[in-house]
């Protein structure tokens, strides 16, 4: 399958304009399956509870159903980042999966960044994986990926693919990337915007370098830290189910589950 | 606390003279904490279960002895790797951590390596840690570290210092040190040993590059590939003892153990 990464600058709070340049870009590059960064379209940097709500849009909303025809229109599927104003009255940081066959899958962000604690209710829906044209596909959020437990978790549920939005300003993930796709054999899209957001008195710089790593911790794509672009590759499930490293060990099987502690403190 | 790596290139099967040189190169930079290699002095591949038996030695043997003797003398402790001859009749790859207050902890190796499988047994002993001189020290031996759980479940009971004794073939652990290490805000030193062995029609090449990376990911030491050597730096609890990247973020306390499945298949 190919696969794509779509790293943006969206314009805070300018959803409909962000959207068209979105599905522009999208258009420039064929592949089967499009990874857009977390708010893919919102922006990121709220600086109220009420302004998030007011940026928030519902799974079925005008905003989304632009992607899900697109989705439809051109045969792909699209997994995007957005701020979701949910049926329990929350607003969720959330990835949803869109299928050209009409599924939606909604993932909400399990691990809050920073100020999205403030913002955003913690995701409750938990990780898992969809399968989608023979690929078994799992959702992350950016700080997620912190968490080695985050992406374990979707490699125990099969995940070939883990598509994490993202809209990184700390240092770590992109070398940290090559750690996570070893570990657990898998390919990991992360799809990150660049730019700076300056709202009130804070400023987060995006750090862009979108990556594509393959479960041998091969990064088949590495964009640029300030340009935007779609960036795409191929995957190969029989790589991401291969779990064996040598004739002895295998990175799932051999896992000492009666030795892994719980949280003590 | 000022601890040292120690990267030697032992003989196979001559314990003696191997342990001679390790305590002679101890003696050469002063450090409170040693760490030497998985294996340290017996030598790293043998061949069959018989040569692992007659290679093996109990925790009061004269060989563990001569550590301990040393480390009392001079007032430093040693974590050692060594082929154990258990008092359940079964040998294992283990790691001893030994003070001058005559403390002797040893640790099994969780995750065995590639033909470990037919000549050791696996651990029975589970991660723990100890307290010594003020720093909380776990133990680990080399493909503990692939499993991020291992490293994870040591953090988790309050390490400040994961004591990695390796003997490392594979070229990911170096360059994963980097995840390893911010994911649990801890200290990782890794001591590596150097050399080939080739025994039978099998050759193993070690990849020294012993390290100690600190809780932000900087690499304190990073020591050649293909010289011995000791190599020490100072350690801070109060850097593995902060948790916090950030006023809203701490990489324990924000995991979300609801949603981090158990094995699967």
């Amino acid at each position: 399958m190919k696969i794509a990464t779509v790293q943006n600058n969206p314009v805070f709070g300018e959803k409909s304009s962000n959207i068209t340049d979105l599905l522009k870009m999208m258009d420039s590059v064929k592949a089967e399956l499009y990874i857009l960064p977390e708010m893919s379209y919102s922006g990121y940097q709220v600086v109220s509870k009420e302004e998030a709500v007011k940026l928030a849009d519902r799974v079925d909303s005008d905003n989304i159903m632009r992607f899900a025809e697109w989705s439809k229109s051109r045969d792909s599927a699209v997994i995007l980042g957005f701020p979701e104003a949910a049926e329990d009255g929350k607003i969720y940081n959330s990835s949803i999966f869109i299928t050209p066959e009409g599924e939606r899958h909604v993932y909400r962000k399990s691990h809050l960044f920073y100020k999205e604690k403030l913002y955003y209710a913690p995701g409750n829906t938990g990780f898992f994986v969809n399968e989608w044209r023979g690929v078994k596909i799992g959702q992350a959020i950016c700080f997620d990926w912190y968490f080695s437990e985050s992406f374990r978790t979707l490699a125990l549920l099969g995940a070939d693919l883990i598509a994490h939005c993202t809209n990184i300003v700390m240092p770590y993930f992109q070398r940290a990337a090559f750690a996570r796709a070893i570990e657990n054999r898998v390919y990991i899209a992360t799809s990150n915007r660049i730019g700076t957001e300056s709202r009130e008195s804070e400023s987060f710089t995006y750090t862009g370098e979108s990556v594509i790593v393959d479960p041998l911790g091969n990064y088949l794509v590495d964009a640029p830290s300030d340009k935007t672009g779609v960036f795409a590759a191929e995957i190969d499930t029989n790589l991401s189910r291969n779990k064996k490293l040598n004739d002895f060990n295998d990175v799932i099987a051999d896992r000492r589950e009666i030795f892994y502690k719980k949280q003590s403190f």
